[in-house]
C-alpha cells in the first residue's frame, strides 16, 4: 500500500504493520505497536500467543505466496519475528510492501556460514572457524578462512539452528567425522568453543536514515544452551560498549538494516582475537533485550516499530538496573511466587502448554541505577 | 466461575477478566491484563479501542441483564473503566462473577450528594456544599449539611456528570433559580467554587487483603474542564502525600474496596476547611494516573488487575520524574512532532475519529527523578 510513497515518508497511527511470525516476540512488538496506534496483522503457519493482541491474522503455511502476497498487499509494512524466513516467502511479501529489516539480513543471518564471511569481511573479529565443505560418512574437508580453530570445538549446521539445536561439541580432530554425521552431513561451521568470560549482546536499532542507537550491554548466561538471565549493567569495563556499538553500527549500515537488531558476543579479554568475538547476529527483537521493556522509555519492541514505519527512534536510555530471567516450562507454575516479588515485572505468554524448556514468560527485577 | 473459591484465592494466569466498557482505560487495562497472562472479554455498547487487544467481545446495551449475565458467566471477575453503571447491571454481573471494585463503590461516586455525605462521614474534608432539595422552575430550597458555601459557586448534577458536563457556574444566591432550570432541574449540589492553589490527585490500589498502596500525587491542570496535564512530582509541601495516602486508604476501607482508586483534590493553604479538600473519587483506573505506565515499575492499569485477581499489589515506586499531556481532538494530528520527542511515551488510543476535545492519546515526558 506504501509502493508510491517516497522511502522516508513516515507511516501514520491507523497505518498495519504485518508481522510474520505468531510467538511472544510477535505479541510484544504488536502491543507496541498497538500503544502507538497501528493496527496489526500476524501471520503464522500456527495460532499463537500474538494472535491475542492483533487486529487480524492469517494462518497459513510460510511458503504459501498466494497467501503471503494477499497479507503483503492487506499492510502498510511487513517485518518479522524470527529469521528462518524462506526467500521466497520474503520476495513474495516485498512485491506488495517494504520489508524490514532486509533481505539481506535475513540472508545473512539464516547461514552461518554466511554471516561469519560477512562479519569477517566487516573487520568484526569472530570465533576462529572453519566450513566444512565434504559431506561424506567416511571423510571430511575444510577450510579455515581466517585464524585456526582450535579444539574443543563445536560443531553447527549453517542453517536452521537456535536455542542450541543442531550443534555437537567436538574434542578433537578424531572426532569430527563422527559429529558430522551426527548433525546430518548438512554444511556446517566448525567453531573454536571459545573459553570466555562471559557472554555479552547489545540490541542496536537503525532508522530509514541510517541513525542507530544502541541499549546498554546485557551480561547473559544460558543454561543448556537457552538464554537464562541477562543481567544490565554487564559487568564489563567501559570501553566495551562503545566497541560493540561501533561493530553493531557497521552491521547495521552493512545490511542497509532498519529496525531492531542484537550481537551475541564472547567477551575473551585474553582471546589473541579478543576482546570481543561475535557469536551471532539476530535480525530481530531479542530475548536478551526483554529488559527494556521495564527498564527503558522505549523499548526494542517499540524502537523496532518506530524504525520499520519511518518514525524517530526512541530514546535507549535506562533508568534502572535489570535482571531479565526467562521462566521456562514448568517454571510458570511458580506464577504466585513471581506476582509476590513486587521489585519485578512480570510478562506471561498466554502459552497453553508449560512444554520443557519451552518459553512461557519472563522477570525483570528492577533496582535504582548503579552507575549510567 | 470463581463463586465457589474463598475470596483471597488468587486467579492464575489463563483466567478471564471481564472489562464493562470499551474505550481507552479498558484497553490500556486490558493490554496489563495480557502483560500477565489474562485473558479479556470486553462488554461495551458500542464498539471502542478496547477491542483491538481483547480476546473476546459483547456488544450490547448495559441494560441489557440476559446479555450481562451471560457475559459474567464466560469470566472469573467482572470490573469496569467507567463508574456510571445501572445498579441493575451491577447486579446482574455480581450474581455470576465476582465485582471489583465493589457495587458500594460505584453508587457512592455516582452521587454526588451520596458521595459527600460519605466523605464527610469519614471526616474526610470536602468543599463546602448545599444539596438542593426542591426543583421547580420558580423557587429553589437548599440543605447545608456542613459548612456554609460562599459564592461563586458550582451547581452541579447529582448525577452522570464528566469532564464538566453537567456543571454550571452561579454568581450569586439571585442566580441559583436559573442556573437550576439550566441544568434541568435534577437533583444538584451547589458547591463553594474553591480558590485553589493547585489541583492535585492520588491514585491508590486496595488488595483483596485490605492493603492500600499509593502513587505520588500528581499536580493536574485543567482547560475547559477536561485534564491537559499531569504533573509528577506535584510542587507541594512534603506532609501532603502522607496527608492524601491517609484519605485514599481511609475510603478504600470503608468501600472494601479491590483496585484503582484516584482521589482528585483541592490543594488550598489558605481555605479554612483546607489544606486538602477532596473534589471527587473516582472508582476506577483515572486519566491523572497515565504517567505510572512509563514512570512506575506497575503501572495503575497492571496493578487494578492484580487487586482484582486476588494478587499482591506492585511497586507503586516511581523511577523517573513526569509530566503527562493529554492529547485531545485535532492535537493528534501533531502526532509527528510527538513521535520525535525521544524523551516521551507516546500513546495513541486508536480511536477513529478526532472530535473536538476528544481523549485521543497521550505523552509523558520522563526525566530523571528530581527528588523521590
Amino acid at each position: 500500500m506504501s509502493d508510491t510513497s517516497p522511502k522516508n515518508t513516515p507511516l501514520p497511527p491507523g497505518s498495519t504493520i504485518g508481522i510474520l511470525g505468531g510467538g511472544q516476540l510477535g505479541r510484544m512488538l504488536a502491543v507496541a505497536a498497538t500503544q502507538l496506534g497501528f493496527h496489526v496483522h500476524i501471520f503464522s503457519d500456527t495460532p499463537g500467543p500474538a494472535f491475542e493482541v492483533a487486529q487480524s491474522h492469517t494462518v497459513a503455511p510460510y511458503e504459501d505466496e498466494a497467501a503471503i502476497a494477499a497479507f503483503a498487499r492487506s499492510v502498510d509494512v511487513v517485518t518479522y519475528e524470527f529469521e528462518n524466513i524462506p526467500r521466497a516467502t520474503a520476495e513474495a511479501a516485498m512485491a506488495h510492501a517494504p520489508l524490514h529489516p532486509s533481505l539481506k539480513a535475513l540472508e545473512t543471518s539464516q547461514d552461518r556460514i554466511v554471516e561469519k564471511a560477512f562479519l569477517s569481511g566487516l573487520g568484526i573479529p569472530v570465533a576462529p572457524y572453519a566450513v566444512v565443505t565434504r559431506h561424506t560418512k567416511k571423510s571430511i574437508n575444510y577450510d579455515v578462512p581466517g585464524a585456526q580453530p582450535k579444539y574443543p570445538a563445536l560443531l553447527k549446521t549453517a542453517r536452521f539452528g537456535y536455542d542450541g539445536k543442531g550443534q555437537v561439541r567436538v574434542e578433537s580432530e578424531d572426532d569430527l567425522t563422527d559429529a558430522h554425521t551426527q548433525i546430518g552431513l548438512v554444511p556446517s561451521v566448525l567453531e573454536e568453543r571459545i573459553a570466555f568470560a562471559r557472554e555479552i549482546s547489545i540490541i542496536a536499532v537503525g532508522d530509514v536514515d541510517g541513525n542507530v542507537n544502541s541499549y546498554d550491554l546485557a551480561e547473559n548466561v544460558h543454561e543448556n544452551q537457552i538464554l537464562k538471565t541477562s543481567m544490565i549493567p554487564a559487568n564489563v569495563p567501559d570501553n566495551l560498549m562503545p566497541m560493540a556499538h561501533v561493530m553493531a553500527e557497521r552491521i547495521v549500515r552493512a545490511l542497509d538494516y532498519v529496525g531492531t537488531l542484537a550481537v551475541e558476543f564472547f567477551h575473551c579479554p585474553d582471546h589473541p582475537e579478543g576482546p570481543l568475538l561475535v557469536n551471532e547476529i539476530a535480525p530481530r527483537v531479542h530475548n536478551s533485550g526483554h529488559w527494556t521493556l521495564d527498564a527503558c522509555l522505549c523499548s526494542q519492541f517499540e524502537n523496532h516499530i518506530r524504525a520499520i514505519v519511518g518514525w524517530p527512534l526512541g530514546s535507549t536510555r535506562r533508568h534502572s538496573d535489570a535482571l531479565m530471567t526467562n521462566l521456562l516450562g514448568d517454571e510458570i507454575t511458580t506464577w504466585a511466587d513471581i506476582a509476590a516479588d513486587t521489585s519485578s515485572a512480570f510478562h506471561v505468554y498466554g502459552k497453553g502448554e508449560a512444554r520443557s524448556a519451552r518459553k512461557m514468560g519472563h522477570m525483570t527485577r528492577l533496582s535504582p541505577l548503579t552507575r549510567e
